[in-house]
């Protein structure tokens, strides 16, 4: 086994490194031949489920691309299983909940969950992980608004007129329901550092549907409890991402994340100095260039690395998850060439 | 007939008036009995195409809340069918195209339109309109990219990946397409503003998926050529909307419109502020809170006119369009209480 390689690490806590550190979310995916040969004979919970089937797809992006960061493949609605919601994934669509939150007592039926157990699988494979990768691995969990967006509406929605309804309407409801998912949340990232991640990004990928007004209403208390509590227990670092969220993101840095994830629509350099450069950025290619000519995709690629010009605590990204479909060959010669371009001399 | 109330023309030139004027985007629609009624007689395209029946869907709306301005109904989609574009609305997704664009051929065989014959219901609709009505009234049409992204997705999309693609890996046909878009829409425009439109507003409702450096390389040119086109043949008021566009409001101002339409998501004074009160402004409350309690409504409300502060150049809308299942009263009683709190002294 080489050395460790800590670059993605070191760019978390904005220190010196050799070269920006690059990974992809959604990297192990349908897009990989590999993980569509694989899903031939696993569901999607099959792979979540079975540690050693979750530690393989979870190596084979890092092995194909030669990445400097892991994470461990799950999904965020996997958590809400033990809590008592019933879903299943229907293709073209996304996860359906067959028993969606509407009222108080659906709030009070949600169980509270012991990662330790319920979730052992996960902390099962981030072992084998932390024995086999040279590089670390992060764990993850949706946020509770993201995932409360599912639960109320019931799968996906464009207007989520029905969550906002709730959360306008069953104030005290939403809030109970954002405490019990802040909790099981939180004890999950913990139970996966204690596993063996070495850091742990926060998917809040829906929140930038709220205005501002509305996410410090009814979501900051709760993103500043799960950050504080999580910064009381580990120093490991805390990455929390979200889409349509430029109006979000000085509220995201008073939550207290060590990184921002920024999604492609803005120039990640310019909304890192609003930030005042306070915390460390992820991102921002968008997924859909890798769907076009190697030219295109340098040339925007080339544009992030100089606009961010080598400053300490950039971490290259896209701004969302790799699409289906998307070519392999296009994720290589992205990953080496962020390598490459970004070597400091 | 009394007086013509011409506070919303006069608010769009950033004139002073008697009140904040207000209309919310799809005033007329499912959310109301009188609509639904109607829908049972008679299909959206009917509805569009029969200009009595059009006139009165768009009357009606005005009537129920004493609005300031009245917006011909139709939908974005009409003037693609004259175009070759075949399509259908299914319920619970939208539009679907039965024929959407994937090459130069598919570009070339779309027709150009001539909108005094080939949509002349519109015009007639609004012949009709501007003898009833005592208030201005819009007109309108879908922006060569949202148009464009249906075409080539076939329906509504989550990541838009196709329709990337297509603007990346077939870079002249996608500006062909704008072009042809581009042409058709001004016309469509030109022609509404001839039959009796005071005003037109252009949706670019889903254009804020792309990255800036997107927007300015495969939509400005052609928004920029329409707003031109546009100002060189008519002095009606051009009001240009869209949602998630925070980060390209100001490209949307180089454009050149009078009016830009903001989404909830931000104050719109601080929006307006960055936009240096140069045009007028449009919006802003979720449309999603009118499913909330009236306390909650007036307050935000209140929040958005008090943040404006009387300002002369704002309309007040909706961020987006009236979503089915609102209740009508809460959209009377935000009718009134905008015009009744923004009175002048």
């Amino acid at each position: 086994m080489t050395t460790f390689n800590d670059t993605f690490l070191r760019a978390c806590r904005k220190e010196d490194v050799s070269h920006t550190p690059v990974w992809f979310m959604r990297q192990a995916g349908r897009y990989q031949a590999d993980y569509r040969e694989l899903k031939k004979k696993y569901s999607i919970i099959d792979i979540c489920k079975i540690p050693e089937v979750c530690a393989e797809v979870t190596f084979s992006p890092v092995n194909q691309f030669a990445l400097d960061a892991a994470i461990v493949f799950s999904d965020i609605m996997i958590p809400l299983e033990p809590m008592g919601i019933s879903f299943e994934y229907k293709p073209g669509v996304g996860p359906v909940i067959h028993n969606p939150i509407a009222s108080k007592a659906d709030v009070d039926r949600l169980k509270t969950i012991d990662p330790g157990s319920d979730l052992k699988y996960t902390g099962d494979a981030l072992g084998i992980l932390k024995k086999g990768l040279n590089i670390p691995c992060l764990g993850f969990v949706g946020a509770p608004f993201t995932l409360a967006s599912y639960m109320i509406e019931g799968g996906p929605s464009k207007s989520y007129a029905k969550l906002k309804a709730f959360m306008y309407n069953q104030t005290a409801n939403w809030h109970l329901l954002m405490d019990k998912l802040t909790v099981a949340m939180t004890d999950y990232l913990l139970y996966q550092q204690e596993s063996g991640a070495s850091a742990l990004q926060i998917f809040d990928s829906w929140v930038g549907i709220l205005s501002v007004q509305d996410y410090r209403e009814y979501v900051y208390p709760h993103m500043e409890k799960m950050m504080q509590t999580l910064k009381s227990k580990t120093d490991v670092p805390i990455i929390l991402f979200g889409t349509n969220t430029s109006h979000l993101l000085q509220d995201f840095r008073k939550t207290g994340p060590d990184v921002i994830g920024i999604d492609w629509k803005t120039d990640i350099n310019a909304a890192w100095a609003d930030l005042d450069h306070s915390v460390a950025v992820q991102g921002n290619l968008d997924p859909t260039l890798l769907f076009g000519e190697w030219s295109l995709i340098e040339q925007r690629t080339k544009a992030i690395l100089d606009s961010v010009g080598g400053r300490n605590g950039h971490i290259f990204n896209l701004g969302h998850g790799i699409l289906p479909g998307t070519p392999e060959e296009n994720v290589r010669r992205l990953a080496d060439y962020v390598r490459a371009y970004s070597a400091r001399t």
